[in-house]
């Protein structure tokens, strides 16, 4: 009976053995100039969080991470550090055909300003207008790009009308699976050591208490389609 | 003739007793909305090395932060956490009647969003103008209020025409000494432990070597007017 329990203990937690895992975490920096960026509130706590617990149940991860102080050196995982939406667009249509799973936890920038000034802008009188264009759509990209036997989850932040929203993402990239989180929740989303996500697919919505964000990967960690037997 | 050397190394350590410094550091950012900012790359790193270099020599520090992961808790440093450019403005003109010195070393944002959205703004197909307003200019409304009995150093980060700029802004905002750095020196700057400065008032400009910033904190201390005898 012990050894029973000590087995299930053991299987859960390498429930992830080999299993390859593409985490994006982070907020991505759009330069204006070689001083000034546009950029969000991310802090990459989260999809650590998801990096560090996937590694500690098996499996190898990917962790495409925009430019935040935090970082980890959890064994198996292996971190690459990048700056814009682009470069985390392309680092990560790059490593989504070795993958077996994505998790889409960064916040990336929509739009970048048009053009990065080389100089530094000087300030002048008066107004300016920045133009701001699109940047391409990491999710979109590796939905429309995902094999049968891949799964994807993206993450959504909204502010308002949050399922709605998120059930269309989910629908209209392809995804298998979307985590929604909202800044309105004290203690929840960027910067906090906790988080209250409702997990959305297809068919149904399941919502979770406040709790840390090491749990709060578990959760979703728990969903991942099981390992097929050999 | 040992205690002459002792006498003047303790001198020198508490050369500023009896000064309150008003500094700022750090970046501001301007939101866009509850996400979304416009930021930049300092670090505070140079500002809170000033802090606690002055209050090591007997200061009393006000020390105005921006968002920045970094901290200090130096007994003689008072931290006044701020976010944005208006913020960083209001906290200093308070505070600057009771100071005998003010240095200036945050990147203070020249520009904000006209108007920042209270809900995330949705991403839409193609480009947008965001319209950028002048923020109020702190060095400039300290120098304007500035006492004579108060001294007033400023920051430039100038990438190109740097010592012509500085003088431009010395003379244009009343300041008694400006610091002169470039990130286009490598080991300079933003997010560095090192920083190369030039300091450039009324009649000189004197080039420093790349060295620690808290020797460069030094550095700039040493230039603050000495204490009139009682």
């Amino acid at each position: 009976a012990i050894l029973d329990v000590l087995r299930a203990h053991f299987n859960r937690r390498q429930d992830l053995a080999g299993r390859r895992l593409l985490i994006t975490a982070g907020p991505t920096h759009e330069d204006l100039d070689p001083v000034r960026y546009l950029g969000n509130r991310s802090t990459g706590k989260m999809g650590i969080a998801l990096a560090e617990a996937a590694a500690a149940r098996g499996a190898t991860v990917d962790l495409i991470l925009g430019p935040t102080h935090l970082s980890t050196s959890a064994p198996g995982v292996t971190v690459i550090p990048v700056r814009t939406a682009r470069e985390m667009h392309e680092s990560a249509l790059d490593r989504w055909p070795m993958a077996t799973d994505g998790i889409l936890c960064a916040a990336v920038a929509d739009y970048r300003p048009e053009s990065v000034a080389p100089e530094k802008i000087k300030k002048t009188e008066g107004d300016f207008a920045l133009t701001l264009i699109r940047n391409p759509d990491i999710a979109a990209d590796l939905g429309r790009d995902k094999r049968p036997d891949q799964f994807l989850v993206g993450f959504a932040l909204e502010t308002e009308n949050g399922i709605e929203n998120a059930r269309g993402k989910l629908e209209r990239k392809g995804l298998d699976l979307i985590v929604l989180n909202s800044p309105r929740v004290p203690g929840a989303a960027f910067g906090h050591d906790t988080n209250q996500i409702q997990l959305i697919d297809r068919n149904k919505v399941t919502s979770f208490e406040l709790k840390a964000k090491r749990e709060v990967a578990d959760d979703i960690l728990d969903r991942l389609p099981p390992n097929r037997t050999p």
